[in-house]
């Protein structure tokens, strides 16, 4: 059987309403009209726009992948198709601002049809996922004549986006980029170099694509510190805004790739092509970072998307196929044997992936609230407070996120056996489309080094407190309640450990930086394993609640079982991350580079 | 840059000769010519045709992948010719019997060389895996007629080998299969049904393909009692020996899957065709698994290569690349950028990959060394002591080392980057081959379980003390040893944990047996972490003593830091699957089967 999916709108409500109480956005100034009603409206028609148009052309799109031919790129059938779908019904310009045509709802909303979105069609998902980078990048550090003439297309679709970082020889070392730009007489500026791996960067979807492109000015100084920013449209727009004559940008070829078949990974060649400076000269990489911070938690969003996709697959299968009985004595006598959802090892798989996408749902979608708090709350301390959680939180759900969206789409293979190792069953493909997310906009240990090397330092722990603060007051708060024991217990301890190795480390990385680069990828993990049972504990508090006053008592149930799950048998990873981040630097640090 | 492979001679020679002494081998009768300089002739002759004769065509099989027309089935170009090769050189025959015409060389040695053929081609390799399948099950079981007639063609390659097992509704749960053999009138059996996933089951490198078919006679029991063996084959042998008639079976399809593309895996529809009994009556599973665990060995040792070839990747790639520069302070001054190999974050990478490679490698030619005793020793209770340890570790070899190279195949990706994720750098094809071995052969949850529920309990735990014990008096002879104590005082810990589960589990599932399924997956890999970390005290041993004398003192030097890095970083994995194991069934059997 193929595998399926629906939106998991139940999970979400409970998520945005009951345990994020959403409707606090709708108290901040400009969000008035993103009351809870409107979450909901709204994510129903996302629902049925994935399912119903997305899901459908995923496994198609991966057999048959993009082509390019004499610098045209032609993206697989139908996504031509259910593009114009996805922009007519305004999909492109939820979150976009409105003084340029955009609909100006919350982060948290678009959040979570990034998710939905990723579990239909991770590879569609990323034309308008780079568009949406670009605008943000536009509308944070461009002119006002930049703006007028660029959001509203990107804004309504039309246009599409890239962000054009990488070249042959460098990729996370941005310092190292050859790309030059040269002044001409008329403001703009003559951009030339070689581009690797631009998502999107050749397509036949939209009208026009706006590439923006880090390059060095002449005499800019070494280093990162020498990186300029420039928008380079494919077209050159004329002063009606139509697209115009063609820019000196050309696909030199497309990628063939593990996964994300149907998402077109270019070669681009800057040849003189007529640019605009974004920003102020040689501050390139700090506007950058503005769309690589937004783009780095909807890659966390992608890893959530594809687990959630995985889950339900797996679960379809694991009802479906039946084999052998289970251990205590038949459960389906009537059957030939029973389905395999009775074996021990098979629920272990399941409910490691519930448990984790559903913890995972809830800690992206709060850090999705603290944006909108960071954008739009009157108090300046409290943006700057949900804006420093942002911060610290952002390595985690980028690297974390998309670590356990791989793992679950593998868990989902395994449940399969055999046949998930077929492509036309369609898990597969988690698992190669999942397989980028670990690896862009910085890899997982990049994530890691972002975390320990710069976001606890911060402020001397300033952002590490956002998160620590409100949890132990939490623990504090809800520790003599008997009913949540067996949540406030295990988190508990696991969060004094958290401390611990956060003090541990501090103290060791300032002696020698290598502690914490040795330390980093274990101690992100745990951290995220804390973070999840947190909100773990949370969601237990609001199920048992409900459960009290006989509200959706099944729904609840199953979240509690879930729950507990999680604390048992999930957050005990969190004993080996703890003890591999303790044990320091010594033996990673040991052997002589030719050693190797 | 593209991937690599140069066979690792040097750690191979380091762990049959001064770990594990294989001069014992040629003590035991039979082998007297398997003597430690025939070892390492014919390994130095196996890594040259790995290298220079499967490993070129790796990449482009993968890309080109087996075609399927009209009922034929091709390999990709390059294939046949290095089949041919491959047996003219007689690597087929290597442990065969010389009675029909086989080398009779050790089990072990046939270990190792399996080791670099997965390394070099894990697709070409499943062509003669197969048939060594096939051949071992005929040899055991067989009537002499049907060995004279099929082991020496099996043997020198120019026939090969299948093992039909899974049909459409089922694959573990065999006792439901559909396949029925009718008895003819001169003793022959006609066999019709359909069998999936058959690799190897067509193709174009052999005159003729001999499958080992599990189906039922009439009025057989049900289930797993009612199955018998048959040999059936595409051609029916004509009374000289060469391929006669074609036989009623033909392939009907083959699969598009995500790796081993070079594999024809086939769907073979059985049409009244010839088959010959192999064993007795009903018994057929029992033959069928003669097969299975030599099998299941087999790709454990998949795991592995691919583990090693990826790690080779990796390390190549983390030379050459530059980005940044080392955390404190630049150690490649000249360069405009610092190696990748010098940020701890990479390098936790390719120790691990190092690490549990090398100490795979350790544990698995051990059990190689076993079975060569179990097979050959003159008394009996030294050859039962041996096949006692075997059984035992058989699922965890499988199920450890394919999870592990699966992981392996992962961090190499993640070494690369982005790179990694492009086909033409090779590594992200190790990924995809990679994936089959935790799913054939029994899942890698079917092993766990096979590990609990089936050797646990063998005996009263006599295959269990075939490992306790040695380690037990290990430990107590070395503790004293104050050269060895970053070894043997981790090693002791874990080894007492894993008593401490054993004995846990022993008795919670005489009470529950869901209990013993809960815990299976991290039971098994606890007891492989403990295993390896064995290995390694036995490995830093040799090695200190290699490095007293000044024997090879840089390879033995980062043979130690390697293994203090296991038992630093690595073993303490053990220690949440030690608190998951001993959680208990509670919360993975709460869910009702709806409620997922």
């Amino acid at each position: 059987m193929a595998a399926t999916y629906k939106a998991p709108l139940r999970d979400i409500r409970f998520v945005l309403h009951d345990v994020l109480d959403v409707s606090r956005i709708a108290e901040l100034p400009g969000y008035e009209d993103a009351t809870p009603d409107i979450f909901d409206a709204v994510l129903e028609e996302a629902a049925k726009m994935c399912e119903n148009e997305l899901f459908p052309i995923n496994r198609s799109g991966d057999e048959e992948g993009c082509t390019f031919e004499n610098g045209v790129v032609r993206t697989p059938a139908g996504f031509k198709e259910a593009y114009k779908t996805f922009i007519e019904a305004g999909w492109t310009s939820i979150a976009a601002d409105p003084k340029y045509g955009g609909q100006g709802l919350p982060k948290t909303l678009n959040f979570v049809i990034e998710e939905m979105i990723c579990s239909a069609n991770l590879a569609f998902g990323m034309y308008p996922g780079l568009s949406a980078g670009a605008y943000n990048a536009i509308a944070a550090h461009a002119t006002d004549e930049l703006k007028q003439r660029y959001l509203p297309k990107l804004g309504d679709g039309s246009w599409s986006g890239t962000m054009c970082l990488t070249e042959p020889h460098c990729g996370t070392d941005l310092g190292l980029i050859r790309t030059r730009a040269v002044p001409a007489d008329d403001g703009t500026f003559r951009v030339t170099g070689t581009k690797i791996f631009i998502s999107a960067g050749e397509h036949d979807l939209t009208e026009n694509i706006i590439h923006l492109v880090l390059a060095k000015l002449p005499g800019a100084p070494e280093g990162t510190r020498g990186i300029s920013l420039f928008l380079v449209p494919k077209f050159i727009p004329d002063d009606q805004n139509a697209s115009g004559a063609r820019n000196g940008v050309a696909c030199g070829s497309i990628e063939h790739k593990m996964g994300i078949k149907a998402s077109a990974t270019c070669v681009l060649n800057f040849d003189d092509a007529v640019g605009w400076m974004v920003g102020e000269p040689h501050r390139g990489l700090q506007a950058m970072f503005t769309m690589m911070n937004v783009a780095r938690l909807a890659v966390g969003m992608q890893g959530l998307g594809i687990g959630e996709a995985a889950y339900q697959g797996a679960v379809d299968y694991a009802r479906d196929r039946t084999s052998g009985r289970a251990l205590t004595g038949a459960k389906y006598p009537d059957q030939s044997a029973d389905p395999i959802i009775v074996h021990p090892d098979v629920r272990r798989n399941l409910l490691t992936m519930r448990a984790l996408n559903e913890g995972a749902r809830a800690l992206s979608y709060w850090i999705g609230t603290e944006i909108d708090i960071a954008h739009h709350h009157p108090d300046p301390a409290t943006r700057q407070a949900a804006d420093d959680l942002v911060q610290l939180m952002t390595p985690i759900i980028k690297a974390f996120l998309t670590d356990i969206g791989f793992d679950n789409a593998n868990r989902g293979v395994q449940i399969y056996g055999g046949h998930g190792y077929i492509r036309e069953h369609g898990m597969e493909q988690y698992v190669r489309d999942a397989r980028i997310t670990q690896l862009y906009e910085g890899t997982n240990g990049i994530q890691a080094l972002d975390l320990v090397g710069r976001k606890l330092p911060t402020g001397m722990g300033r952002l590490l407190r956002r998160f620590f603060h409100p949890v132990d007051a939490y623990i504090a708060g809800k520790k003599g309640d008997a009913a949540l024991k067996d949540f406030t217990g295990p988190l508990a301890k696991a969060f004094q450990r958290l401390q611990q190795a956060t003090a541990g480390l501090a103290q060791k990385a300032m002696a020698n930086p290598d502690e914490a680069g040795a330390a980093a990828t274990p101690y992100l993990r745990m951290f995220a394993l804390v973070a999840l049972a947190y909100m773990w504990t949370r969601m237990a508090e609001v199920a048992t609640a409900k459960i009290a006053v006989g509200e959706d008592v099944a729904f609840h149930t199953a979240k509690l079982k879930t729950g507990r799950y999680f604390m048992e048998q999930v957050l005990p990873e969190h004993l080996s991350a703890f003890a591999v981040a303790m044990a320091g630097a010594r033996t990673v640090m040991a052997l002589d580079d030719d050693e190797f």
